[in-house]
């Protein structure tokens, strides 16, 4: 699992009814999926520009600021369609063959 | 921090030497930044369209596997570049006040 | 107008019944509409990479190629939802002031 | 060729030297190829959304609006590299065996 992107998913969950005034993620919600996802797609793209500019000698905080974007709004879209990172965290355990489960039960002892 | 994503980030860093011929992240590391970041993009647009289905009521599990694609790409793009995915929750975590040092301190009480 | 955009979506209509075993634009036309915005998001992130390639001295040839795709995979999808250029055309010469029909009047003198 | 395609190539050239606080086209190039970037992707997932909606109902406006902002886009793009809509129809000609030339010694006789 994951302890960050699990409690951004709290966060952003938590802001779903907040006052689109006073929070960016109250207002993606408001403005709805299609919003959302353009946010997903435009930050796709900064950071493929980004990762450019890094091969080519720029400074890193650039493309660590677009990924952090791109995972965000990411979040917001799970979040928005009911879901949430432990999903799609769950699907690359299982893909790559970490066992969460043992883990844990590992721990556990 | 995001115990899956890290270990998956240890996954991918293992097989950067890898045969192209038995690995699929060995195979995209040899085809080099760009091939990558096309995945990414690619990756990007097929969660957008997947994010569309649910919402008209498709299946989740083309969205989670999705967008577990999506993130897998951009893990293999940080790596590309020597970077990783604490760098990413970090930011996160700065960004939403979220003191990962605090809250070890904690746990370790 | 544009003859050439007009000619080629005549083309892809034309194809619309044709068997998708020997016409890669009735394969597109019988995989549907996700199928084929997942051509319009790659075309346009190979595009994008593309011109990064050629700001930093690569052959124009593969910019040239990478847009054609990303401009015949729009008329497409333009097809696919019984639209032509000729709207996007109209709406191009709309905004910048292009009278397409006072200019043929003129030729026609 | 395109009639309105290379008119607007006309257009968007003369702007390359204007004022950036007069001409949104002036202000693109004064960003650079990075910024043209950033919108020809942010065009490329507006018209798939756009294709989405009209797919299920929705009026056709907003579509050929965004297919209209990823062409000019791409215009800006081929513009600021010194390439021009000329190329790219001619390579979709050479493709699909439109044969421009024997059709203008044709409409010449």
């Amino acid at each position: 699992m994951s302890d960050t992107l699990n409690q951004l998913a709290a966060i952003i969950a938590a802001r779903k009814g907040a006052d689109p005034a006073t929070s960016y993620v109250a207002q993606l919600f408001q403005r709805g999926l299609n919003k959302i996802l353009e946010k997903v797609g435009e930050e796709a793209v900064e950071t493929i520009l980004a990762a450019r500019d890094v091969e080519q000698g720029a400074d890193q905080a650039k493309l660590i600021h677009e990924t952090a974007d791109l995972w965000f709004h990411s979040l917001v879209m799970l979040a928005q369609l009911d879901l949430g990172p432990e999903q799609v965290l769950a699907e690359l355990e299982r893909r790559f063959g970490m066992s969460g489960l043992d883990e844990k039960a590992a721990r556990g002892k």
